[in-house]
């Protein structure tokens, strides 16, 4: 049995999930979905070329260890797309965690191999993998297969009857075994892309990085492919913290870690990325959620497992619809949901290039209720950026399974009820003089058997007039019912103990912010080479460009108290003094989606101080006072007013310097 | 040669080091260094059992995989160690980033192997460890003699001439080579502590985390020990990013790893911490800093190498006296030595229990110019928290030597200047007509000659009329004059390339989060068991409590506008409307550092609605509008007006409820 893996930077891995995509892309679905949520058609998606040279030259991010040759699927952030996504979790943070007094924590990278047994991880994170019997080239079994079989039903000239075959074998891909996979690649002699050699058999490959920790050597861990474990490893702690109780949920921001085999698509597949997790514990007889009200005329587009089965595109549905209907499976899960989609809007994700996807029934792992994917448009296609999963009660089940530690919370009965208990009650005397100094643990064995067990002893007493009990590996000793009883009786009961369940809201904020940066990518009408990025002011990494308009030393005190003016609120800003006119450096603030840019000119002297404040998306401007800058543009940023409201206040100024 | 390690989570390394700490410590210096600086004795330190427990059953860290039995040196954040440490980094982020407009960057922590054997890791970092010869437990050579001879030393009963070659021994100690520990074990017959078993010869063990990226298990990497070669890779793109100009600093906050022997002392040894680091490029020539002036009134308690080596204690001095006098190197690090130490008391480091200590010159990597680390006194004694460091041009030299990329500023000179051209310049034709497919290759090495290696080529050329050239492992060639000459001349040059000194300003934040702990643990006079932690409001895990009087409904209302004040700016708050009488409660979230608490009561209820407001160091209470909270608590938190100013605009509210 798969995993599900419920997360980004993760192949579809299912036959169903496949199947769905199938259906949407290759079979017409596509153009259904696509009149449904009116995507632009992809000759109106950007030109990804100009967006890439642009995000490398200005150092969003690059291929880490550049100068060492780089390393797949490492990237590290450059100055603006480190405030990029410092901000983008900033803004996560007071949306969820502030929002709904989450309790936030950070746990360790470094796992032991026990914790990710318990996990599934161990066993079942794997993908299938061949290698060039050559050269030792590694390829995904599955990214052999697609990417011969997609050449080949593309290829005019190949014979019809193999196309339909390999159709067949796309569809059926994620759901393929080993063997399947070996099969097919021995059938169609598929081979290495790169050399043309024969491959392997395939082998299954643990994506988890592997390490020791501590000097001996021999005890195993990973890094931790996802920040959920930490959190339901501390689930105790947690509900003690929350004071015992139901529903809470707990937080991380952190790295996770996946040996991708051969990473591709740039961000979108990575071997080292933040993850932004929400666990929230609910009492699994009581889904609801107390805010429902507040999201719930929020307008989805939904993609449920029944559409993508009948070929059906996507719909437009209030989330209140959605879980009244049954479609999500309950208010708590269709709350992230609406609040997942109102974040994403807030980031700049264009809600025409935003979708919720259904996992089908088949696609999600066993224990799991319900789970949909919040996937971005992008030139890579849908990316899943967000998993919203119910997931029962597996993962605490499993640790509380692994390690005889109870993860349960207590819950009031609305009435207290009448129980039957069955238990098994040792006589510590006569134990006690019979077995001396191990009395004690047998005392102990006995206080803990499962109902089962206190079963079969009772069963064993009646038969047989003696209970073995195995108290060592190698010691077995012999009780009859002089050393204890099985007593049965009714107990009332005020509380009773449940395994909450998990709705999990993950997000892969680096996809987010690609998808984001695909999403705010423009061009100038008119002129465009002249490509910029409309970033939300929140998240924009520069808030605000200082340009001198002459680099006369006169200018420096004034520019100082804008800088200041700025620096006191904890605005960020970037002086521009170089060389250049005036309208070049504008196009390079905006190509960075600075929003708002302030020129320093000789008619600033005049007392009191004016400077013009510039809007990137409009290119107006208006003139203010220096002592009036900080307040403004703080309020721009923070949402409380807008540009209009800032051209209401002030003068608009009338310059020609965008076109210098 | 030892690699000195520029950062926390260190052991003393060196002779030097030790030497010093013995100085003060042992032979009287410590009295000294205590008048001088006013240490309060170590009996009015405060109680770290207390403190523990407090942390603890609060949750503001644990012991990571506790319920698996934990593993030593991680640590996971609870809710309030988490919000903490988030509060520290975003106080460090404006301090440090936001003021010096830095370029902040987050690299992989995956690195290859290549870039920590450039940078001395692979080869020297490094400690010596011995194993228990039956069970194969491993510790530290050095702690185990430390720890065998400090007990004899203290063992009245042990021979005088013993203990005094022990304290040599001591002194000597982290000067010690591989043979000189071994010899030392075996000599005094130092056994396992834990069975009393013989242990082995030391061996060296590298503190970095192993592992393989990719597949093929060819690829060697480790997690990075420090977050600043990600820094130094990318100083290329980072300069760019400043337009080619220095001086510029980068900065990272990020996680670093180190696979420690045996750690121990809780937060201030472990395997996996977050690190913010600095990295100031500047010109070696000039050290400066224009922004000096505004730090040069700063007082700091400086330990110096002089003093440490005469045994004296602190004194304090201005920084730009201690510049002037050339005791700290130069301006720029000074200036960050005073930025930190502001850094330090704004997060609630105590003046008089903070000093910076200078490295001794042979404590010092042989290229380091200056160093001094900031240490926090604390119940563990003192603790490197920050190490402030002029690495010179190390980093920048060690990467580029081993990529072949330069890593160099252009300089612009005052005056252009005439330099001496020496170049071997190849005769195209000749060589191409010669050698046909391998020219290009051969004028490319003769084009890409060193100094001495041109001088080679004249010599070879004047005294045997020939010049080998290896163009590949197996083929050597020859060149004579007509394919090749040496050419001389002058050349006016107006710019000269710099490689950058670095100045490293390191913050170990989980250190400086432990000590910010001990100095903020205060106990209630009169009522000793009733603890609290006095943390500035600005880095408290929440800024504000809301305790209704009485769990009456009709106060939910009230309860819940006063939440959406606070939450509409950004104020992290937690409501209390567990049981128990108000002064429990309030006692409750004073223990856990949160300054400010609102109390709803049952005068609330009268419009306009009112609470009282509580500041938990002075307990006093005034009353004001619901309305007015949200304003009045951003202002206290952001230092805008401190708690007088807040009692002074409102009227003061007397109550009993803290005896309750």
């Amino acid at each position: 049995m798969h995993l599900t893996l419920k997360f980004l930077n993760q192949q579809p891995k299912k036959f169903a999930k496949r199947l769905a995509k199938q259906l949407a892309d290759y079979a017409g679905g596509s153009l259904m979905a696509k009149k449904q949520i009116n995507i632009p058609d992809s000759d109106t998606l950007i030109d990804r070329l100009k967006l890439e040279d642009l995000l490398k030259r200005r150092f969003f991010y690059d291929q880490s260890f550049a100068i060492y040759g780089g390393v797949g699927g490492l990237y590290d952030y450059g100055p603006m797309g480190c405030a990029l996504k410092q901000n983008m979790i900033q803004l996560w943070r007071t949306h969820f965690i502030l929002e709904e007094a989450m309790l936030e924590v950070e746990c360790s990278s470094l796992t032991p191999e026990s914790v990710l047994k318990a996990s599934g991880h161990v066993d079942r994170f794997v993908d299938w993998m061949v290698k060039d019997k050559v050269t030792g080239a590694c390829f995904r079994a599955d990214h052999l297969i697609k990417n011969h079989a997609e050449a080949i039903i593309k290829d005019k000239k190949a014979p019809e009857n193999i196309k339909k075959e390999l159709e067949d074998v796309l569809i059926r891909l994620d759901g393929m075994s080993c063997a399947d996979l070996g099969e097919t690649i021995r059938k169609y002699d598929f081979k290495s892309p790169l050399t043309g050699n024969d491959v392997t058999e395939p082998v299954s490959f643990n994506l988890m990085f592997p390490t020791q920790i501590g000097p001996t050597g021999d005890f195993s861990a990973f890094l931790r492919p996802e920040t959920a474990q930490g959190i339901f490893i501390n689930f105790k702690r947690l509900l003690e913290f929350n004071q015992g109780r139901l529903p809470f949920a707990a937080a991380q921001v952190g790295t996770g870690f996946r040996n991708e085999i051969s990473p591709r698509q740039g961000l979108v597949r990575v071997r080292e990325f933040t993850m932004c997790e929400i666990e929230h514990f609910v009492d699994p007889s009581d889904k609801n959620h107390p805010k429902f009200e507040k999201v719930a005329d929020v307008e989805l587009t939904l993609f449920s497992a029944s559409n993508q089965l009948n070929g059906k595109g996507t719909e437009k549905v209030k989330i209140c619809d959605a879980v009244a209907s049954g479609m999500v499976d309950n208010e708590t899960l269709g709350y992230y949901m609406a609040r997942t989609h109102l974040f994403l809007l807030n980031v700049g994700i264009s809600p025409d290039k935003l979708r919720f996807r259904q996992h089908l029934s088949n696609e999600m792992a066993h224990y799991a209720k319900d789970c949909w994917d919040a996937e971005c448009l992008t030139t890579h296609g849908w990316i899943e950026s967000v998993g919203i999963a119910d997931r029962s009660c597996y993962d605490l089940h499993q640790h509380s399974k692994a390690t005889g530690v109870k993860l349960v919370a207590e819950k009031k009965l609305v009435e207290s009820k009448q129980v039957d208990v069955v238990e098994a009650v040792p006589n510590k005397a006569a134990i006690g003089k019979l077995f001396k100094n191990e009395s004690k643990k047998i005392i102990d064995l006995l206080k803990n058997l499962s109902l089962e067990q206190v079963d079969e002893l009772e069963d064993s007493l009646k038969t047989n007039g003696k209970y073995s009990v195995k108290i060592s590996d190698d010691k077995t000793i012999e009780l009859d019912s002089t050393h204890v009883e099985v007593r049965k009786y009714l107990k009332t009961v005020h509380v009773e103990d449940v395994t909450p369940s998990v709705i999990e809201p993950s997000f892969g904020i680096g996809r987010v912010m690609y998808a984001v940066l695909e999403h705010s990518f423009r061009q100038r009408e008119g002129d465009e080479k002249r490509s910029y990025l409309e970033l939300a002011p929140s998240i924009a990494p520069i808030k605000c460009s200082i340009l001198p308009i002459s680099s006369n030393k006169r200018l420096d005190p004034i520019i100082q108290a804008v800088r200041e003016e700025l620096t006191s609120r904890e605005i960020s800003s970037k002086i521009d003094d170089s060389m250049g006119s005036i309208g070049r450096r504008y196009a390079r603030t905006d190509e960075i989606g600075i929003p708002f840019g302030v020129t320093v000119d000789f008619d600033s002297e005049v007392e009191p101080w004016t400077v013009t404040l510039r809007y990137s998306v409009t290119m107006q401007q208006i003139r203010l006072k220096v002592t009036e800058v900080g307040d403004l543009v703080a309020q721009l940023v923070k949402g409380k007013i807008n540009w209009d409201n800032a051209c209401q206040k002030f003068p608009i100024f009338n310059a020609s310097q965008d076109n210098d």
